[in-house]
């Protein structure tokens, strides 16, 4: 039998505003795919190159670091919330927060957990913000918060600050509490603030962290991080039960070494972040754009006429973030180009005309 | 910076008989993720790859058939059996069952279902075994049996004929419950009864499949294939909820053309068979050696000396499956050549002389 | 052996304002219990005062009702949630529902349920309230709004008018939404309004009832009344496996027998009310107090200074409400008489000097 | 309006042998509750005749024993299962345990509990019978068994001795598992053996034990008794969220006070395993119905033709238990006396003629 190759069915140039997770694999992770490929490896985890990520994962997040790979977001937060939680426990986070409003409500259903949840100007809690929730100890009545879970970068494109970080946690410590860090885009912050990844998790009081890989240029996988071993337990388990165990799990690990491997997280990262700063301060001059703030990650906010907004869709791929009042998102990525955000700068100044 | 080049971890050649998990992604796979890279596609599941892979689910599977790519086989099960049941409901399997003892309780945890499971003589379940636990209906003090979920190949290495299955699915639908297929191993059985995919589910009754990938040469990748809709809810929403949405899913669904295109599910499969029939045919002759059954796809289950199996487990990977008994597993793969069997048997004659 | 006499331990007449459960049995209610005493009756249900009580149900609710008699109220409503709901559902609701912050999170827990909470002024939802969580329909991130459930009266003891559920249900089920109403107080409110039961409920778009009876003046007992056959699916078996089946049924059903008989309810409803519209028109007048508003059920809110409160509470049992505005609650029963009311405010006036 | 008293609606005389939860409340307990009615009282288990229950449990389970009063028997087992658990635990129990086939799955559903169940001759688990279920420890594919839960008397109606539940303890501690007692009729089995209840439970190694009331002659009632503090965690809030926290508890534990009053709990016991002796010795004369074993607590299990066995269940009820074979159960309850027996006798004999 002839072999039929398979068909190029999408334009591999075409690239829009939508999110991080519309891109594809960075060339470098295929090749470090196409390495670890050939002959048996034991599964489930207990491969040479999943073995090499823990030492990796040490060295950026200290020697108590212990990382567990799993396919996706999702799954991450909801085995690190488990790992820190008691079957009558809660966690307090921002009302914008992904584990409340985009993971159709796996950490209640899978984890049996409440979400506490607080409004926010940013996206970003805040001491102040957590105690509006941080209350009812020993009230069997209420699920006991037990997590300060946030984001950094947030959903809405903000970043904390270390200190702000170490605020939080030593707040939530103080109240007994635990801090998990949900970091799909935590190497967009961490160039932002020109930090190592531990400048915003180990070093700050952070727990767990859910290590995004996918946004930074995977074609799947996120990693459960344990930075502080006293505050969790079962992960092996909870990841398996979580249905998050990849069998031929070389093949996870093997593209985080590729992440790590000369620096590819920060120069996705970079890319990605100077991109978004591009597209703001390009747009801030068009009349009829309201920037909602300045970026401090890869995603732009802002509030256009609703028509325009209708004509540029069918240009570029975004999405309206809230169609009260007219606000969109754009997000770039690690392969979003110069000529890409111009060609976007054009047709919105075309369009406002 | 200059880039350093990864590091080859391992040895590309070896291989051994511990599972067919252990196997890496066979090349026309990797050359498929490499054609649906590049470009922005939209994510979770509405890129072009995905749309068209719809066609060829239903193409092998009849015009009713909807296939959902998901990560792994313990969330397509837990899916498919979410979307089959009510909060009330309990499923019927054999004792030695993927989903009984594989799973970490994922079916109880995740999806709140008791299984009530049966002893079988070989892996097969059958309308008289599935008796044994399809009663009770009303009696609210008993979680209701709703469906029946068997394997092919089972986890024995037995293979159900189209003809079994057909009457094991009309005793379960004359009970009111419907039919759950695990297949992992589905190709590696319909190479061995050489019929197409069909007449091993859609045919003959089956509602809802777990279509395994990754054992057939995927780097990961499972698909839920609802065959018949009116058996089943929600499985979108029970996708994302069971953490099992890929955001860049163009690169599971391309992954299954892939498998797809040239027979290579077939090609794999039949290359996995071949080579535990010549092992079992070839270690059938060595005394010393006790073979359970002969082998009806890729699994070979034979019974040797304790001491020869510790020897043995030094040079090739493979697993104890009986203690008791001192039963072994050997499982083939796609990648098994007849250079790798008689290696194995060379040394298993030479460990038993 | 002489047989030795409990020994009563507490004062039978000492009342305080804590709450309508810190109250008894109403003597009815006692009666009620020794008249189903002696000999056997088939358990779980399938009694006949059990079978009596649904014709007593229809009554008050309509032919179509369908009243299912369990423990307490948050097993009612967590039953009553999901019947009504999917797996992948979610349940809008007040911030200050009962279900959302007094239920150690079990809607999550055990019914595996996302509660979409709104900020409300005064307990009560409304249609705008309501868009406020009433989006995402076919956005499988978001877990699906399926339910509206209210409380009436309600925790902040206010009380919606016929018209007012009627809107809520009508805009509800206009988004393809069912509508439950946590009825632990609803004799309360159907005492204010002086209308039957079903003028609440039934003949207003309610679809299930949680219908109270700890807080009229049972031992103990709530009933889950589905209202709209169509609206719920499996009660009887998710009350088995909430843990809310009663095996000695009879002693459940035959309390809300005599609630029914001789509009006990309404006996002790009006009671309730009366006294505590007495005690807010009397503290009404005393400097120091300020009502929050008036009481149109059986709770009263007002901010005292708190070495007032710390006082009092030495005196008589009620709780704080908001620590942050020193707002108390003061929650009057069946059992509440004039002479504790006025023994109280004298106390309270006493204090204010 | 004049008082319509409610109307006796069953037979106060008329006992049968179907189950000891089809009898009523014994005397002694309905006084108890009058006693304790009146007045207000803490509610949620602050109440001074909770308290004093605490005291009352301590005498009877040793100092370390803590008591917490619930509903129901299904409740007690879901709590203290998951106060023993962690999230990836399992439970090995016997295939005819209470848990497995009579709970509606609860412990899967509620707990998200794999329960490892094994066959056994007469409903009692030995140490071998519990290895035949643990194993797999560290495999993170399997739910890791953490509890062993046997009943005391079985479902069987047999009784382990104090040593055999010493040696089962002793077995399960030493795979670092802990032991759950479900208790529900362990007043029948202390009678049968005449030791103290703690001889069964705190001196041989129980952990966790769900002590029955409702079987013993309460209206409703039951508690988790944590007799090792360190087995067991969380089961205030357990309770609470597992719907299981009365709000009037006083009236849950004023009938536990009366039941350990004047030995009510010994009373009853001797009486109904009195009369299941009295029952199964005069039957086992009679031509035709073969004793499936001697009772050893009050049940009696027999085969019977069926055409007999259906004709005794118009005049008499009782269940039959094993289809298959005609096996047949009767149960005694505290309040069956010699005369109902000899009368079923009597009935039995006539129908066999």
């Amino acid at each position: 039998m002839p072999e039929r190759p398979l068909t190029v069915r999408h334009d591999p140039n075409a690239r829009g505003f939508a999110s991080d997770n519309y891109a594809g694999v960075h060339p470098e992770v295929l090749t470090a795919i196409a390495i670890a490929n050939g002959g048996h490896q034991v599964s489930y985890g207990e491969d040479v190159y999943t073995e090499h990520l823990g030492e990796i994962f040490r060295a950026h997040f200290g020697e108590r670091a212990q990382a567990f790979p799993v396919f996706n977001g999702t799954g991450a937060n909801v085995i690190g919330l488990q790992a820190m939680t008691d079957r009558w426990s809660s966690v307090i986070c921002a009302e914008s927060a992904h584990i409340h409003v985009d993971e159709c409500g796996a950490p209640e259903k899978v984890a049996g957990l409440k979400l506490l949840t607080v409004p926010t100007p940013d996206g970003k809690l805040t001491p102040e913000l957590v105690d509006a929730q941080a209350y009812g100890w020993d009230d069997v009545h209420r699920a006991q918060p037990r997590v300060v879970s946030f984001a950094e970068s947030t959903e809405l494109g903000t970043v904390y600050t270390p200190d702000e970080i170490a605020a939080l946690a030593e707040h939530a410590h103080g109240h007994g509490m635990l801090v998990h860090l949900d970091g799909s885009r935590l190497a967009n912050a961490a160039a932002t603030l020109d930090v190592p990844l531990r400048a915003l998790t180990t070093d700050v009081g952070v727990d767990v962290l859910s290590f995004g890989g996918t946004k930074s240029g995977l074609m799947f996988g996120e990693a459960v991080v344990v930075l502080n071993p006293d505050a969790a337990r079962g992960v092996e388990y909870l990841r398996k039960s979580a249905m998050q165990l990849a069998s031929k799990m070389r093949f996870v690990s093997v593209q985080f070494e590729a992440l790590f491997a000369n620096d590819l997280w920060l120069r996705n990262a970079r890319q990605a972040n100077a991109m978004a700063t591009r597209l703001a301060e390009r747009v801030a001059d068009i009349e009829g754009v309201s920037l909602t703030r300045m970026p401090q990650a890869n995603a732009v906010f802002a509030v256009l006429p609703v028509d325009v907004t209708e004509r540029m869709q069918k240009r570029f791929r975004f999405y309206t973030w809230d169609e009260s009042t007219g606000e969109v998102r754009w997000v770039t990525a690690f392969d979003t180009t110069e000529a890409d955000v111009d060609a976007f700068v054009a047709a919105l100044a075309e369009e406002l005309r």
